[in-house]
C-alpha cells in the first residue's frame, strides 16, 4: 500500500480525539499528540492505552500525554495526568490507529494508471484505483473506490468488491470473487488449482479444478497466503475472516464468519471450518473434516478429526534441551510397551493380594 | 489461468461423453448434461460419479442425469437411470473434467503481447503465447504451444518445454528447465539460490550457488512453492511429480517420478527421495538423507533419517483439549524417569519372588 | 539474478586461485580448472574440498586436479596430486564459489531499463541498475550499485542500501528499509500488515500497522519468505542474518545479527532473538517471548517460552511406522494417567514394606 514518506507528521488534539473515538476526555482538549506509543516509551507528545490490568503498573510512570484507560482505571489514569475513557481501551486503540492511518496515509487517486493493461471487457465502477503495470482481464469487475495495487493480475471474470484494496503483486484467479471492504496484501495467489489427482497405472491423472473462490466482505489476506479455486463447487471465505501470511487454503475448503488463521495455518482439501474458530500459528486441519463455530487450536497443533466441542485443543511435543528431549523421545517410540509393563505390574500385585 | 466468464455453459452429450471417455452408456445419448456434481448435489441436467463405495446409499437417491460407475455398480446405476460404465470411475471422472476444461476455457492466442519484454536472444517455438508484461531474458528458450502467463520472469538461459503452462507472476531463475506438459501456478519461485552459508568468525560467509534446477514432464507445481537451485550441481524434480502449494525444496534435492508432495511439505537439501513417494500436507524430511521408492509420509511427520522399507511412516503429536493435553505434556518431560520408575518396580518384584 | 546461459565455461588457473583465496599451492600453478565438483564426481578440469574428515577416504580416491584441505590432511592430500592448504577449507570453498560467480555471472548494467516505472520523487544513487517492469514510487531511495530486478515494487520512502540486490519480483513496502550488500530472492514481501485485531462484538476490528521495517547489512533473505511491518515500533532484522525461503516473520519481532532460519521457520510476533542463533527448517518460535544469544532450534521444534541459556532445544515427535506411531499416540493421551498408575504402584510397595 502507498503510504506517505515518513518525514509526514501526525497530530491530533486530544479533544478532537475524544470526538472522533467516543471516548470521554479528562484534560486538556488542546494538547496535541503526534505519536502513538507503549506506556513505558511514551512521551508527552504521545498518546498510550492500558488494555492489559497487567501493565497497570506501568500506567503510573508513563510519561504519555494521554492514556485511553476503562472506567475501571479512571481515578489511577488521571492521577498521572490526561486520559480518554473507554468501555473497551484495545477497541478504542484499534479504532485510534485507523485514525492514525486515514491521516497519516497518502490517498490512492482514483485513476487507471497509463502503464496498466486494462482490457476492454473489463468493468471499473467509479473511483477505482488501478496501480502501474496491473493487468485486469476480460470481464473483470472492480468495485467503488477499489484500489488495485501495481503489478496486480485480475483474471477472466474475476471480481473485486467495493474500497477492496489488494497491495502490490496480488493474484486473483479467473471467476474468483472477493466482497467489500477486504485487504489482501502482496504476493497472495487467489484461486490456483486445487491439488486433484486420479491415481492411474503409477500416475496421477489431473483432475481439472473446474470451481471457483467466493470470498465475503470485510476479509483480510495476508501476504503469500495461497486459496485454492474447488474442484466442481467454490471454495469459500465467509466475510470477516482474517487469514494471516503464507496460510495455505485448500480446495472447497469453507471457512466461518469471523474466523481467523494466524501464520503458516493450513487447511487441506474439502474441511469445513466453523464460525470465530482462531487457528493459532502454524496449526493445520487435515482434509473431510469439520470444526464446530468456537473452535481454537493452538500453536501448531494439528486437528486430524472433527470437533464438534467448542474449546480450545492443542497437539504439540514440548520442547526441551536437545538432552531431554532424546531421551525423551526415545521412550516416547516404546511407550505402549511401558503400558504393557505397568499392566504386568497391577496384575501381579493383584494375584499377590488375592 | 485465463478462464471464460461465468456466463458461459459446458455442454455435452452423454453419447459423445462415453466416445470420449471410452465408456459403456446405458441410457439417452442425446440426453444433456452441463454440470459435474456430487451425487447429492446433482440435478438431472448433471453427471456425476461413485468412486467410493461408501456413498453407494446415495447413488439410489441421486437425481443426477448421469452417473459414472464400475462395471461392479452396472445394476444399482441402471435402476436409477443413465449411466457410463468405466473401470476406474474416479480416472473417469479425472478425463471428464478435462473434457470439461477444454470446452469451457478460452484458448489462449498463440500471441506474444505487444507489452511483453522478450529479448532478442531469447528463442520462441511456434504456437507460444506470452502475457502482457512478462519478462524474457537473453537465452532463454520456450518451447512448442507453451504459455508464458502474464508478468513472469524467464531468466537468461532457462527454458520451458512444450505445452508447458505457466500461470502469471511465475519466476524462472537463470539456467533453470522444465519439461513438457508442466503445469506452473502462480507466485512459484524456481531457482532462488540454496541456504548455503560457511560459518566463520561468527558470520555467515556466502556459499554461492552455481548449480540450477532441472524439471522433468508433466510436473505440477501449485502456488508460492519455492524450489532452490543446487549448490554445485542441479536440484532434479523428476518427470510425474506433483507439488501442491507453499512447498519447499532445497538445493541439490531429487525427487523421483511420479512423488506427490501436499501443501506445506519441506523437504531440506541434499535429501534424495524415492519413486512414487508421497508427503502428506506439512510433512518434511531433514537433509542429506534418502527415502526409497514408496515411502508415504502421514500429515507433519518429519523424517530424521533415511528410510529404506517402503510403507507409510507417520510423527504427530495427537490432538486433545488443551487441558488433557497440557497434563500429558508435562509428564511427556518426564517419560525416561517413568520408565526408569518402572524397571524399579519391576526389580523390586523380582527380588520379592526371589 | 541474471546470469550467463550455460554455454559459458569459467576458468580459473591454480596459481591465480591460490593468490586471490590467500592458500598455500601444491602442485602446477598453469594448471586449469573449469568446475567445482565434489570429491566423487570431480575430474581433472574439477577442483574440489575436504572439510569434514568423515570423507578422507574419498580424498584418496578422487580425481580432483586440485583439492583445498586444512594442513591436517596435508601429507594425505599432495600424495595424490594439487592441492590448495587452507586454514578453514569450507570458508576457503565459499570464498572459490564467490570467484566462481563473480566470473561467471554476467554483470548487472548500471542501467535504469526503459520500461521500469520509476518516480520522479525517487533518488538512485549511481550505478544503480533498475530491471524491467520495477516500479519505484515517490520518496523511496536506492543507494549505490544497488540492482532492483525485474518486476519489483518498491513502495513510497523506502530504502535499499548500496550494493544490494533484488531479484525479480521482490515487494519492499511503504517506508521499509533494508541495508547494504543485502541478497533478497524473488517472491520476498517485505512490511505487509502485522496480523493485529482487536476482538469486539465477535469481529476483528483492525489494529492499523503504523511501523515499519528495518533490515541491517549483509542480510539474505529467501524466496517467498514475508517480514511484517510492526504495528507501532518497527520490526528489526540486524545485520548478518540469513533467512530462508517462506519463513514468516511476524509484526515487531526482533532478529539479533547472525542469527540463521532455515525453511520455512516461523516467528511470531513481537518475539526476540538473540544474536548468533540458528532455527532449522520448520522451527518456531510463539509470540512475546525472547531467546537469548546461541540458542538453536532443532527441526521443527517449536518455543513457546522464552528461553534464556545458550544451547540446542527440540520438540518433534519422532518419525515411526505407522502402525507403531498409532500404538504411542494412544498411549500418549492416557500418558498422565499412566503416571498415576505407577504412582499407585510404588504406594503399594511402600505399604508392603513398612
Amino acid at each position: 500500500m502507498h503510504r506517505v514518506p515518513s518525514e509526514s507528521v501526525t497530530r491530533f488534539a486530544l479533544g478532537e480525539l475524544a470526538a472522533q473515538l467516543g471516548a470521554e476526555l479528562i484534560g486538556d482538549p488542546a494538547h496535541i499528540v503526534s505519536r502513538i506509543a507503549s506506556l513505558d516509551t511514551a512521551d508527552s507528545a504521545s498518546i498510550s492505552f492500558l488494555s492489559n490490568p497487567r501493565y497497570l503498573s506501568a500506567l503510573a510512570s508513563s510519561k504519555a500525554g494521554c492514556v485511553i484507560v476503562s472506567p475501571l482505571h479512571r481515578d489511577a489514569a488521571a492521577l498521572r495526568g490526561a486520559a480518554l475513557i473507554a468501555a473497551d481501551p484495545y477497541f478504542c486503540f484499534a479504532r485510534l490507529t485507523q485514525l492514525w492511518a486515514a491521516q497519516s496515509r497518502r490517498n490512492f487517486e482514483a485513476l487507471v494508471h497509463p502503464l496498466a493493461v486494462v482490457h476492454s471487457g473489463a468493468r471499473l465502477a467509479s473511483g477505482v484505483s488501478v496501480g502501474p503495470l496491473a493487468v485486469i482481464e476480460d470481464g473483470a469487475v472492480i468495485g467503488d473506490g477499489a484500489v488495485i495495487g501495481a503489478q496486480c493480475f485480475i483474471g477472466v471474470g474475476a471480481s473485486v468488491g467495493a474500497q477492496t484494496r489488494l497491495s502490490a503483486q496480488v493474484v486473483l484467479g479467473a471467476g474468483c470473487h472477493i466482497g467489500e471492504r477486504g485487504i489482501v496484501h502482496s504476493g497472495v495467489v487467489i484461486g490456483a488449482d486445487g491439488f486433484g489427482f486420479a491415481p492411474h497405472d503409477g500416475r496421477w491423472e489431473k483432475i481439472e479444478q473446474l470451481g471457483g473462490v467466493r470470498i465475503g466482505d470485510d476479509v483480510e489476506i495476508g501476504a503469500n497466503t495461497c486459496i485454492d479455486r474447488g474442484a466442481l463447487d467454490d471454495t469459500v471465505i465467509e466475510s470477516g475472516v482474517k487469514l494471516d501470511n503464507l496460510v495455505q487454503i485448500g480446495h472447497n475448503v469453507h471457512i466461518g464468519a469471523h474466523s481467523a488463521l494466524a501464520g503458516t495455518a493450513a487447511v487441506s482439501g474439502s474441511t469445513r471450518i466453523g464460525k470465530h474458530c482462531t487457528m493459532a500459528g502454524g496449526a493445520g486441519v487435515v482434509g473431510h473434516v469439520t470444526l464446530a463455530d468456537h473452535v481454537h487450536l493452538g500453536a501448531r497443533s494439528v486437528a486430524t478429526h472433527s470437533i464438534h466441542k467448542p474449546g480450545l485443543y492443542t497437539g504439540l511435543f514440548p520442547i526441551d534441551d536437545n538432552a531431554s528431549w532424546e531421551k525423551n523421545a526415545a521412550t516416547l517410540r516404546q511407550l505402549h510397551r511401558l503400558r504393557e509393563r505397568i499392566r504386568a505390574l497391577e496384575k501381579g500385585n493383584e494375584t499377590k493380594s488375592s
